[in-house]
């Protein structure tokens, strides 16, 4: 039994510093880079895959809207045709950057309101899909577990990993439940462990009122960027790794 | 006896359209492809490169400066890391637009400021030298005929051709005459015609005052962007058929 | 009797020229300058201004949401916050490029996406008319003549004109028909030069689906960056004066 | 006998954060304000704007070439007209935001490379003053004291002041020493206050070779994003006061 753990990593920019890479690296098995349009440039780029490359990371592009000022978080009524060719320039610029390192990407997995509107638009999850397997039909597209997303990508016959996140609570239908709705994020470091066990175990998982669904996941989106994420992380880490749970990017299995 | 025509192409953006792509396309056989610094976006690559394919050309980056607004032709004070990142960014970036539709790259030409920079600055020529050998080894880096770029590329083991320019008039040591100077821009037609056919056939060409130099060139920069550009690509197009020149790109030999 | 005509302009960018500025600026009397969010850069505001001094045309800010590749057409979910914030800024930078020449703003007219957005929805003409005002409340907000944009600015209590559109189509509740309705677009000169008399004239406009309706418009919008759009503009213009319509900014009345 | 002191602030971006602007904000009496080429956007603008109004203190803008990736510290080649029209674009955006909440600009002090420039190179001083009087003929050019901004500024007409930097160390020629040699940035927090004290009080400053020179300074320039910049920054200030030094806006006296 084994798991991936992946999380949002390289989104600093110019002089601007984001979240705590290095501290967050050593607890997780992919990363997901930003790619220049929500965040980071191609010096912030490098250096996130050269750190990957000394934990040993497993990498995927992480593409964005175009939109540096809102870091991608506002939902835009990009074409198909334009979400398309933004992926896959991304993902190209990403991949460059790993070549120039001796590594290859893993998978990708959209960023902020491209996946949010991806998870509930089986149109924009395909120009996504479609985009990531022209560039190179070994990537993973990673996908909102049980979400539209997963239609998307199998309907593309692109390869594709489901995901849970660790600290968000989920409703009824197996969707996460809005941010705006009380308990949606889970914020007690114990709680969010013993739920990502449970799920590895199980593939069960809790939901916001108190019953039972399954869920499908091979990785595990955990955050990095917020002050306590890491000790979030390191106390998943070392919950499964007591458990005997094997922490491995999905890539490898 | 064979030469390579090679053409800046694919700097239109958002809605805005430059150049005469298409009309140029069938009278070259290398473009250098705008990756959305100085000139373009994903969609204006999709785009260039779908016409490339039209037509067969073999494709190259044309990396710049981040310089949108001024068009890349702004000399700036880049650091030799932010040349190495930013080069090999926009290589990946078009490198995954070929990839997508099944094409790979076949060199690599810096654009503007960043070309005129590395002509006179053997520490930028070796910037981008490393980020093309590091990305992709077998791609080549078009120089600047006998300028330290050359000196750049070999140090760094990179494959590489040497370009001239069909429209620009040389000084006796072998420079591009600053455009400043009267006579550096050759608008005749004929003229840049039979000097291109010269240069081929003998390795010389007549400098701006009229004394006889070698230059080397396995690739000849022609001109698609201005009123007229078409006109001289067919005419240079058609005198060296003419005179059973093998009109190849230089990847190819 | 008089009327205002108002037109798109100063949208070119960097080296990318788009419309016919100063062939159409003869024709109208109030033009909307982007400010650099969707289109145009500093310089290119400058040469607009200072165009638009020489033929004597009221000025006015053309704002847009942040998206200059995708020329501001792309709905975007920002918040009031922003869109406050991001008007403001737009507004100023204008106005400080007028005041270089000793000019001042008469108007404030949002671009693309925003103001379709704002013609649906009154929170978004909302946080436009609030920035307007707090900048300078001698300033018009150009709205769609009877949406919601009006009333925003009635509440918020700014000065503001309505506005009617030379060459489109309305429905019987008096709003734009939708692009995607045939007919909603009128190609044919004579006929946009004759509904904008009988507007001028009677406040009335016949529908796309052949009824009458009463239209408020102080000013008329017209297009300059259509081939074609030139003559229409002409004809428009020599139709009012030879009808005895005055032409003058709303400002000036 | 009284004293400006100047910081810049302003400077984070989108969700990125820089700088420790209301901690440093009681201590100093004008700030710099990013403008959006190297730093900032309008949502950030219109913060660090209400938090000038709070803490009473004078605005200036801070303008910069277009560089946001390299925070506006890389020299470009930009032309007369560019750096005319990018101020002026700038100072006006920051000036709007002011008016939205009733103030009004006090001065322009240019950053980074645009700084460094205009220090070395009149030509380059000459565009950034002639923008600032056009826009504002009441507006305060800040100038590295003793360089060849304050003739361009004197040329120009502008209203100017000089300042000296606090933490830094002068050459025997009344320049700044490059921050290349060693002592060109002085750490020590008592040091710095003395000189600060010194320099108001006798108008004289020890140079990095232990001379004595006159420096005019009608303003002294203080960092807030640096660890330890606040304490800094309140030493100088406690010790002004305590030697009875008043502390205001140099546009206030």
């Amino acid at each position: 039994m084994h798991i991936d753990l992946n999380c949002d990593m390289g989104e600093s920019f110019g002089v601007y510093t984001l979240g705590y890479d290095e501290a967050a690296m050593p607890y997780v098995t992919s990363i997901n880079v930003a790619c220049g349009f929500h965040a980071s440039d191609p010096s912030n780029m490098l250096k996130t895959v050269c750190l990957a490359k000394k934990y040993n990371l497993a990498i995927g592009a992480h593409p964005s809207f175009p939109d540096l000022v809102g870091f991608g978080r506002r939902a835009m009524a990009a074409s198909h045709e334009e979400i398309f060719a933004d992926v896959v320039y991304q993902i190209g610029a990403l991949a460059g950057v790993c070549q120039s390192q001796g590594l290859k990407l893993q998978h990708v997995k959209v960023h902020g309101a491209m996946y949010n509107q991806a998870e509930k638009d089986i149109a924009i999850g395909a120009a996504i899909a479609e985009a990531i397997k022209s560039v190179d039909p070994a990537l993973y597209m990673v996908c909102s577990s049980g979400s539209p997303m997963v239609t998307a990508a199998k309907n593309a016959g692109v390869n594709y990993v489901e995901e849970a996140f660790a600290d968000r609570a989920y409703t009824r239908e197996g969707r996460l439940a809005p941010r705006s709705q009380a308990g949606a994020v889970i914020h007690d470091v114990n709680m969010v462990a013993q739920r990502v066990l449970a799920l590895v175990k199980t593939g069960k998982v809790r939901t916001i009122d108190d019953t039972e669904i399954s869920l499908n996941a091979e990785t595990i989106c955990v955050h990095g960027d917020t002050p306590g994420a890491v000790e979030m992380i390191k106390k998943i880490h070392s919950l499964l790794e007591q458990e005997g749970i094997g922490l491995k990017p999905f890539g490898k299995r």
